[in-house]
């Protein structure tokens, strides 16, 4: 980076002056933050929690415009800003890392700066004017502390890309495997327990289990954003709303719910929801509930289409690239693959943001940017998968009726059907005698002496056992 | 063990004899068990397993008996031994540990074993008789299998503890720091963040996110047990309810409910039922998140009460135990302590049951046990502790006024105060040069210029600050 | 319990008197512990750990006497009581539980009133004297604190353990795989990446991939007992080592080598050694390698053995048990499931032990016995585990011919032998015409015109691909 | 994105056609796994996994020439394209996520791409030739598989990073930390143990227990790498090394070390190295490891400089940044914050690492991309962390001489001086008394007529005590 052509201008704030890229619109404190916290990639706090923030702090104007704190000039202006941020127009005005003060303080003034800055220039004011229009902290932050703000911009970006990215990703998902479960319905396959050849099921009850899964899951989620849709502000430093005219809460609440229309309300204590993020941990519980069942998901389907010919093969899936770099031909489940990888972040994931949830102290829990960037990572990495998983594998699923039913009629487990007529004890010797013979069921039970031909082929029928 | 002098009976199952110690009820099944599996202390099997196989086992028998496929004289045999496992006659007759086959049948065949013998002796019969009068397959089991019966009592026994012990201990918990919260409201004292001394909160206020934090922890944990209360059973081998009678599911889920007092129903979707255990991942999530607020609360009273002379000492706790084997007058926090600790293996044991929660396969998860006794481990550590907690901890929580009061009076972030009036760039100048040179903020005030005194002792009231 | 009807004799503390069963040998402070941590099952404190503390406690009382700080006749008396603890005479004066003060000391203090008023005894006194022959503070402990004590007798049950239980089972199946290998090695089969069919690998090879994840597993334990046989004992309250002789923690380590017949030293630095239990977490973690593989190889020999006739069936394991209360003839990979939910469970236990590891403060780390119980249960179980799996099914496994041969036969991927000849395209084409018309790869060969008849014969040879 | 406007080439792979764009020099491959695997954001493939793979396509390419099965031509054709790589010309040639098939086969076919037709290129060739210089699998690929090449660059990846980043900032923080230890050296101070007063400690031993830590995180970082330097190489599709001239996976191997100057060797055996990631295991519990360390150290360092006036304040460390958007004049511990956050994350990642090592099957373990991306981020994350908080925070480190005094002199634990003179009974009675009374313990040791107060002063000297 050739950084000696930069050119610069002067900031300054309260621990004095600092050279700040004279075309960028933040200011002193981002700019100590971009140079106190060279952790990771720059710019890696998450996209979602800035988008936050614009509709927080233009609500927070608009709220404080609304309680005569702030005047109507200053308030519009900010909200100007806001729109550009949310529009994509000042992308690159945010430099800063998830590894920096573990309140957020630096994202949250790197946002008051921007908004202030820009605004000036909105304005008609130059980026090195001494004076701006606006002030960082007494207008932008005005009746917030990053204590407030930076909790309720995490919770409005998970609710936000929950809502809208996972759960209709998820849902997709739910409503294939559904329809494949119908069209499904009569096929009749050998069940597997431990493994092992079990006794029969549908390939449409195999994959209602799945679609219950999701469901569970949807549920659990849906309960995680009872609680994400909370809303920290107006705690301002340390949960009393010192600063913040009385009604406040409320009203900003109303005004983020209005903007994003989303059903944002105010938290019912602000200790707990600056000092805690529980709520937080709960979403990633949530989601972790959901990687468990697409782990186990994404295994059968793999599994189930092993092969193609040293396998169990009863699914078909889509071949969608060419499998291995040396092995020609071959064709591998690279959808269940990314699915399941992502299952395992998740996983992860949770344990990190329990570790984090659970170092809170006093007044504050100090683990902010690494609860958010660790939820926000699960929310879209599931979202994403599952699409994918559903676009690109799960739709294209379909049974292979030979080896299905090759396997189904070989199986020794079929004797199960026995056990009302002939009791466990002799079914199990039928069943034994056949694998250890190598022959059928109904040739041992023949055999054997326990069953006849006719009652045989009445009482063991695949379809009925179902 | 003066093992040879033990006497044997011969019992045998589907492979063949075995002998099983004479006085013992139980049979083949569990003595292979025993001699396959010596892993772990024995009996390690959680007892709440084997009581909610109990309840299980006699309400399938009355169900059976219902359906016509049980004689009236089997059921009330059934019932009778269930009913002595129930009054604890039978404790020392479940030898099995967590770490056997993954679906539990060797506990759910130990239960049959001994619920079959037992109930022919107190029919009259001789443990070696070789003809008994119930078999534990064919009548104990009946319209039952392993994979059904093995979650259905997890699920049984998760939601009894849970509701019996866990959550009643938590509630008490909360009514105490409830109480504290309202007793310490006045009690303004140093918030703090980031571990720096912040602006005013009351003592109240504290214990108030405290009590939040408990109610939302509540919140989810009824949450799971919503899906814990959904049982299995009826699903028998792979979830299609082969060898059940039709109705069968919904019945014995009536009679669990009826004879348990608790709200069970069946599961809709028996394939997920008995494939996947999410709803005991949820659970252990919910005991997660429950832990993560634990750990916030164990760690903030045992660091206000740090001290007594060279900590933060703006909370008293009751002495409990001398504190230190080498240290004379030592007093430690150890209730804190012991809280904290159960939160850290809640937290890992969610891990564990989260990785064996995500292997189950095609129509069976296999990790059954060590989901089970992870989650019964949690619910009963938590129970235990919360109400150890509250009885020699939270009960006898003081504040110490003299100390609240200097830390109080000394803290720099008063300044706070000051914001709307002179603004955030003042007000740390003020901050700033009280700090640097020892003195009071009134004097730094004053001496800047800034405020009057008269200003500053309207403006900055501590107990207008919370 | 008929408590009341207990009889009781008083003893003190600093804290005052307390009622003790007149027949325990413990005193006060195990009694105040025993009514304050009513946590879980009682006595849970792993005996190992007692174990542990007697080696120490006698080791300590012989420095102390080779100092002169302490009489041969009280060194002589609280040996023998460690002797007889480590005789197992002494198994129920051990009543406490995990779930106490995180530093241990009410262990540490049980182990010195029980040695101290044994000792009494022993020495021809009676419990209900007032003044005893040994003082448990100013005797048992001298020299010692339980800050230096608890983490040293966690070393010593942590190496033992580990090296007398753990590592010998590791490697008696290590041996078993090794043996697998050798006899397997000509016994080419298909391999398999991706769950799908792949180039040949022989059984051999399978097996000695096992064997280097088991060789390196042995290696990170033995590296990580490098840093468990160092010792805090000397550092005695907070690592200064006040109010111990000087050259005492070398010389105790050196007597606790001695007695154990392990190469235990003391530490390096006894500030990190109290306040850190980093080595804990190593071997921790140095299991969770282990538990890994474990589960790796687990469900390898599960899938491998999968069928009897829908699955893969590459393998035969031995038949320990009727697998299936429902299900008749049905066996199951009963111990490689025992094997794969201990890995959960060790990998579960690894994140307490983290999260625990990451909570010192200051001068001490308060999650000792957090720590000890869930390092001992891994070492316990992968011990276990291991041999139960060895001798109850690894020592048994053996190939099934035929439906390897079959399989193999089958596999398209023997054509990647054709990549050096024809390139990986027209390598490609082959397989696919092969398995879109259900062919074998010479027909599809030969039908291209890629590959002669006599070419493909010498070039495509499973045994020259392995 | 105005894609409509791109302009394509056309590609083809073995699955047929596929639109490129025209400009890029990836190939059909890259481009299918770019629109098959939209998860997360683009390019997320670590880049250090890229430029392990420039060397080891180098190194492959010279050891196939070496091996006469690559011409020199091809052979140093193939090498130019790779220094570009590591020369940083093709950073935008690289497009593919994490997220794709775990066997990582589609980034090694990205960058088997990307050399052939960039090399085609500077060869003096066209990007839309429809026959290229180079072919991606049977010349860039040759001897070489997926399965093989991308955990080699996984190896080749970590160890760089670890020991190029990771480790020399580690051991910058050490050697700030020991310096603090020697500069504080004679700084007597009240110990804490259980956040309570406990007997005294130099400063300077209190960092020394820093280093110790840090020097057990480096050796066992070290005892991981060297499983880390061992590469798959030469294993090719499944371990048989197939397709590879003999002798080829040690001259690689020998090759990357020459390239990279690091000791790099063959894995002793491949079936290992592809189907278990045990080695990237162990890496990251070492990393692990080092974040319970850190963890610990960030928070005594965070608290020690609580404050400044309501905490503990014995120590004063550098104010970077204003602390808070509300409260003027905050100063917050920022950089420990950062570093705790991290280690929040590397514990989390460690999680998901295990889990996804443990999900190896047969010749393959299909995790392998989620692996390398989070032990990269680990490594990389501490690395940063540990020097940010080594410049910015810990060499500013200074004690706080006037409190540090203050609490010393205060402390209650001094009186454990006197347990070897008068008994640890009759100093508790001292403690409890002054404790009680507010006094000295010289004080109370007079007026209890335990102590003289010549005896008291001689007795009981911090400086003696430590």
């Amino acid at each position: 980076m050739a950084v000696d052509q930069q050119r610069y201008r002067i900031e300054k704030d309260t621990l004095g002056e600092v050279k700040v890229p004279a075309e960028k619109y933040w200011g002193a404190q981002t700019e100590r933050s971009r140079n106190n916290f060279r952790i990771g990639p720059p710019a890696s706090m998450p996209f979602e929690i800035i988008e936050a923030f614009a509709y927080l702090k233009k609500a927070a104007a608009l709220t404080n415009q609304q309680f005569n704190v702030l005047s109507a000039d200053k308030a519009t202006l900010i909200g100007r800003v806001c729109d550009e941020i949310l529009d994509g127009k000042l992308d690159d005005q945010f430099p800063l890392v998830i590894w920096q003060t573990g309140s957020g303080t630096q994202s949250n003034m790197n946002v008051n700066e921007v908004i202030a800055y820009r605004g000036h220039v909105l304005n008609g004011g130059k980026l090195d004017d001494s004076e701006k229009a606006l002030n960082p902290n007494d207008d932008v932050n005005k009746s917030q502390s990053s204590n407030d703000t930076f909790p309720t911009a995490m919770h409005i970006a998970a609710y936000m890309l929950t809502f809208k990215q996972t759960l209709p990703a998820l849902k997709q998902l739910r409503e294939t495997l559904q329809k494949k479960s119908d069209t499904f319905k009569d096929v009749v396959k050998t069940g597997r327990t431990h493994f092992m050849d079990a006794t029969p099921v549908t390939m449409g009850q195999v994959f209602s289990g799945y679609v219950q899964q999701l469901d569970n899951g949807i549920r659990a989620i849906n309960n995680a954003l009872e609680m994400v849709r909370q809303l920290a502000l107006g705690g301002t430093a340390v949960g009393t709303g010192l600063n913040a005219p009385k009604g406040y809460a409320k009203a900003v609440a109303e005004k983020i719910a209005e903007l994003t229309g989303l059903p944002f309300v105010t938290a019912p204590n602000k200790f707990e929801a600056l000092a805690a993020h529980d709520a937080m941990v709960e979403l990633s519980s949530a989601f972790k509930r959901l990687a468990v069942s697409l782990m186990k998901i994404g295994n059968d389907i793999r599994m189930l289409s092993s092969g193609p010919r040293c396998g169990i093969g009863e699914l078909i899936i889509p071949d969608n690239e060419p499998g291995s770099s040396i092995m020609p031909g071959k064709v591998n489940p690279t959808q269940p693959e990314a699915l399941t990888m992502v299952c395992a972040q998740v996983i992860g994931n949770d344990t990190t943001v329990a570790i984090a949830g659970s170092n809170g102290q006093f007044e504050l829990n100090v683990f902010k940017p690494v609860i958010a960037a660790n939820v926000l990572q699960s929310a879209r990495l599931l979202g994403d998968t599952c699409r994918s998983f559903d676009e690109k594998c799960a739709q294209g699923i379909d049974v292979n009726k030979a080896q299905i039913d090759e396997h189904l009629n070989n199986s020794l487990m079929l004797v199960t059907a026995l056990n009302p007529h002939i009791g466990y004890y002799k079914a199990a010797e039928i069943a034994k005698k056949a694998h250890r013979e190598g022959t059928t069921l109904k040739q041992a039970a023949i055999d054997l002496g326990h069953v006849s031909a006719e009652d045989f082929d009445r009482w063991v029928d695949p379809k009925k056992m179902v």
